[in-house]
């Protein structure tokens, strides 16, 4: 009995020696991926790091076991298993694509899993070119924020084939807690998208009527709890309320400290108009999000929490 | 102790008198009015109702103690406890200031309750008239929609004054589930108003998300399974799914029949434009919804379900 | 020739009298009223002149034989001509229906001259009261500005029957240029409001045009005089361009000084809105600028210019 | 001294040679590219011409002497003024720097005409990459539709250096009757955006009042002659009138058929939309009217002209 159970265990410790007991890459240490890879060192797994700041390596280095690379293409040398955390389209094709870029020391072993949000376009497109070579990428962009990156707490959503979403469950899991399939290569970036322009719609939703009720004589904090008993009940209104003094802990009773940044929702809306110009898709009210977002940050307030949109309809400055 | 029990019990009885054990008016017995007046006859009220449709009223008949007023004016005769449902602000005026109204009876002892879902500063000026001569009156508009009604789970919000609020209970609690006391008079039509355009945008924020997850290759179900475990998560994204198929039972699975349907939903965000007009405020994605509402219906789909919003954004006729 | 001639002449008095000859009423000399009232004085009318703010009457008494009546019916007693310019639905109602208001000394002989920019759908109701009792009205709104009032060069849009129109005609000329029929009761309201609906938004249309190309690199008189020769032509690119420094003269080059202010394009933008929702047409820009208005005048610009959306579009505060 | 005198002619001979007595290369011979290069023929040039559909040649080939080339590359081996007529960046990026492009044989002699409409950071790319190695390019977009580009009576807004310019007059001008130098590079593409998008929102402007006015009673012919005398004139309001009926010899009375078709504003509009999200420019009207052309497109109208906006608007189907 413990003989035969022993070899699945060996079996499975083989089959997890790539991803996990292999070195592990990891290029982009910025806000997210500088937790992200110090979570997978405090897992115990060997990181080989690539970032253009030098500061941002050394931070991740306290946290165990770590290599640092020249450049992407170098991490490629010395990893199958690769993380990617970067900021937008651009740098994705310079790291995937460039001239000091993993592709060029592409093999059938490596396993890319590209954590960045970016242009699902792009990714459908990229993920053909690495498939085409006989090796595995994913996309997987996450959602949970900066402290769901401290915390190991990232939803992860996967586009890729059902093989590569398996096979990256063991790495994925050191770094969050939901790792979710939407199908097909792209189909990660899409749920991204899709889901944030929902919420940066919803959040103005509850603004509007949060705004429109204090002026109309009714307590925001009596408003808000009948919306979230209510028809109107979103994540915006239970968990984020946007009104000052609403709720505790959330960065509208902080100055919009902290959150979401309206320049980052800018930006992932930008990313969702052009999706959806690619398909001819009709997206009136994220338009209009989009440029309410715009004229936020041009106002100077893009470093706040993107649920200072109340004080953007407010009028008050 | 049964003694002891028994004097709050009679206590009880003689407080509902003047509510309860008194004739209760109704005025306007139509889709939502019809089943809250069979609800309260049902319970054993002896009614006596007004409406200008006879078979509206042989209906509600059917269920109890039910005596026909010739008039608003005549109900306010024969009974001190009067609930109204009506479809308009022109109708409320009507049927409290005109000819026929209710204010040429009204004594101390009366107390109105609307229910009608209008202009909340028509109610709050209705208010400061009836209060003036020294009677009750609160505004108590519904959520729930025609199957509330019907089994008696309403929600009501309630504005106006503490004391207005507990004498409402026993005879809401009749017809509803939830009795919500959201401030003084007109504050339940702000409740209800901005509860309905928060919820009209959010329908159209999971329309937009869907529609273009779907152009972009992500199955409707398992974005909306993932938009449900995340930040987009809305009533309008796990209760009722306007993508058909994505869940049973609501009206998108059925053609968009039966629901909330889209020219009552263009009605409630015009009262929400016009109270916003009134104290300034900007909401800007009502007005924007507002108008794809009025799109919907000018295209002859003002009765389906206000979900239909996605098959108007599909572009598909 | 002479006496030939003198008998036209004559005639021409006759014909004038009963306007011109007899003694005229105005009521509201506010900033428009005012200067409108004083051309009338001016060119040798006896007025009868009604105003809660006395300034304005001793403003109005310095430019001609001017008798002040001490309320609306007053004036109604004294003239069977009246002209009336006052800043909203209200005002109007009470001026005409309220306690002291026309309605109680209405004859066959009156002849009523509406100039406020009011609901359309008042002014048909007002209309069809007052020719229920014999006497005639006209709607007519004016276009111009403070400038055209004082220079007696304004537009009139007249909505009332042709007999109506041509007996305005003499009055009218003396406070302005063109006078113009737009067909039955209420028309001229409609004309205003459409116009001004369609000023607004093109108006942001150059805003946006200019704001754009300008960080694209093109001068913005470079790209204003393109435009004007082209198909994006329109008076606000050519007459009233709101970028500061392309034309002379203009509010925009005299920090958005003068002009139409923001706050009174909300106010029409805001009829518009109520007239397209009582007839359920569909004005979605019309829509959006109405709430831009609303953001500028709430951040403290309401008294700017209304090309005033260029600097609220480039977000400097 | 003749001959002193002489030398500079045929100087300048020589000089023009190479731009109109010389060949002309002309790659792109769709619906507008097919007349200009007509044109082009007709007015004694000997063209070199490219394009994929083998149809589009032979149509041109009837108006002079017109040889036929196998790649934009041998394009550019026969001549050194070439005009590029394509229908997107895509397109033009192949047309220019793709494997059998015209870079690849780019001598200090070429002069490079793109009067494609398309992105203009490619346009200000592409200018630096044609630049770099010696070569001029000017980007010339063109306004005035089919009709301008088969009587030559098409503009011409130019982007360029000011030399580029001049050299570029004798060519545009035996297709097109103005051409106009709008700053440096890229600039010629940003004003044709900028009008476009201004018209949009300006035909929309007018679609909105014409609407309402309609359904307020005005007659549209009577509010669009008010409008043309008044602020609201544009050119969609005089000369290119969306209402059916008003104006004779336009698309809308003739079943919106020819002018400007709605999905080539929509692209024009998305144009824009990349424009503004690469400079952080805020357009919010643009923004709502990209999505209104889709709906349209979507709906199966791209083919009309874009005036159909007002049919949109009334939700007749």
């Amino acid at each position: 009995m413990l003989r035969a159970s022993a070899r699945p265990r060996s079996l499975l410790a083989r089959s997890m020696s790539s991803a996990a007991s292999g070195k592990i890459g990891f290029i982009g240490l910025g806000q997210m991926g500088g937790h992200m890879a110090a979570n997978l060192a405090k897992a115990g797994n060997h990181l080989v790091v690539f970032d253009v700041v030098d500061a941002n390596i050394q931070a991740v280095k306290a946290h165990g076991k770590v290599d640092v690379a020249t450049s992407p293409r170098d991490v490629a040398k010395q990893c199958s298993t690769i993380v990617t955390m970067l900021p937008s389209t651009p740098h994705v094709t310079d790291v995937y694509l460039g001239k000091n870029g993993i592709v060029h020391e592409l093999t059938k072993d490596h396993f890319l899993i590209d954590s960045s949000t970016i242009d699902p376009g792009f990714t459908k497109s990229l993920s053909a070119q690495i498939s085409e070579k006989g090796a595995k990428i994913i996309d997987a962009p996450v959602s949970g924020g900066v402290n769901g990156a401290k915390n190991a707490t990232l939803t992860f959503m996967v586009g890729g084939t059902k093989a590569a979403f398996e096979q990256s469950q063991t790495v994925l899991k050191q770094m969050g807690k939901n790792v979710i399939h939407c199908g097909g290569a792209s189909t990660g970036q899409a749920a991204k998208i899709c889901n944030n322009l929902a919420l940066a719609i919803q959040m103005t939703s509850v603004a509007e009527a949060l705004t429109l009720g204090d002026k109309l004589g009714i307590d925001p904090k009596v408003l808000s709890s009948i919306m979230n008993t209510s028809t109107s009940q979103c994540w915006s209104s239970s968990l984020n309320n946007p009104y000052p003094g609403v709720m505790e802990g959330v960065p509208s009773s902080n100055e919009y400290k902290g959150g979401f940044a309206s320049v980052l929702m800018r930006k992932d809306l930008g990313l969702a108009i052009d999706a959806a110009k690619s398909v001819e898709a009709s997206i009136p009210l994220t338009s209009s999000v989009h440029q309410f977002y715009n004229l936020i940050v041009n106002q100077g307030h893009g470093g706040k929490d993107f649920g200072y949109i109340l004080k953007f309809l407010e009028g008050k400055e």
